[in-house]
C-alpha cells in the first residue's frame, strides 16, 4: 500500500478485509488495518484504545456483525453505511436495550493513510433504535 | 447529465450546487437536483414531500445552513459528512432544544440517477445533541 499508484479498488477491498477481521474478532490482525494514531469521533484513542473499544463492543453485543449496505470511496476516504441486526446484552447508547433484537444503521467515514485507518467519523442511528424500543422522547 | 461518460468531478459539483440551492432556500430550483420519485430513509416522499420536509426544516431552524465537512463520491453515490451549527426554535429530534445553539453532524448517502437524487440515507448525530443538552439517558 506504499505505492501511490495503487489501483482504485484497493481501498474498498482493504475496508472489506478490515470488517472481516472485526467479524472474526481476529484482534491479532487488527494492526494491518488500524494506525497507531487512530482517532474516533475526535477522540485520540490510539491503536490500543481503538482495539479495546471494539473488543468491548463484542462483549456488550455478542452477536455483533458488521455488514456493508453501501460503500463509497474516494481515496484516502471510505464511506460506509453499515447495517446491524443484533442483540445488546445490556444498555446500549444509554438506552434500555438489553435482550432486544435491534436493526439499525451506522453511517461512517474513514480516512486511510498508507493503507491504515487514521480517522473515523461515525454516526449510529440512535433515533431508529429508540423507535424500536419505544424509548426516550420522539415528539 | 444524460451522458454516461460524464467526467468524475460532476457528481461532487452537482451535490455542492444542490446544497447551495438549499442554503439559498431556492425552492424553485430544487427540481434540478431532486427526482420526482425521491425516497428519504426508506420513505417514498416524492419531490413534493421532500421539498416540504426541507421547507419545514428551515421553518424549524431559521439559521440552518448545510456545510460539507467531508465529501466522498463513487458514481452514482455521494456520501457527505455535514457540519451544522444552528439554533432550533423548538423541539428537535424529540429533544427540548428550543433556542439552544447546537453543533452536530449528519452522515448522509445519496444515490443519483440521471443527475438527480433518488435515494437518501441520513443519520443525524442525536447522541451529540443530547450531550450538549444534557438530555435523555447517556449512561
Amino acid at each position: 500500500m506504499l505505492d501511490p499508484a495503487v489501483p482504485k479498488p484497493a481501498l474498498p477491498d482493504l475496508y472489506r478485509a478490515y470488517l472481516d477481521c472485526l467479524n472474526r474478532q481476529a484482534w491479532d490482525e487488527l494492526g494491518r488495518y488500524v494506525d497507531a494514531t487512530v482517532e474516533h469521533n475526535g477522540r485520540p484513542l490510539g491503536f490500543d484504545g481503538y482495539r479495546a473499544m471494539l473488543v468491548q463492543d463484542f462483549e456488550d453485543i455478542p452477536d455483533l456483525r458488521f455488514t456493508i449496505a453501501l460503500l463509497v470511496s474516494t481515496p484516502p476516504f471510505v464511506a460506509a453505511r453499515l447495517a446491524f441486526a443484533c442483540t445488546p446484552k445490556g444498555r446500549f447508547l444509554g438506552l434500555d436495550a438489553g435482550g432486544r433484537h435491534l436493526r439499525f444503521a451506522e453511517n461512517v467515514f474513514y480516512e486511510f493513510r498508507v493503507g491504515r485507518i487514521v480517522r473515523v467519523w461515525s454516526v449510529i442511528d440512535k433515533a431508529a433504535i429508540e423507535a424500536q424500543l419505544g424509548a426516550c422522547a420522539s415528539s
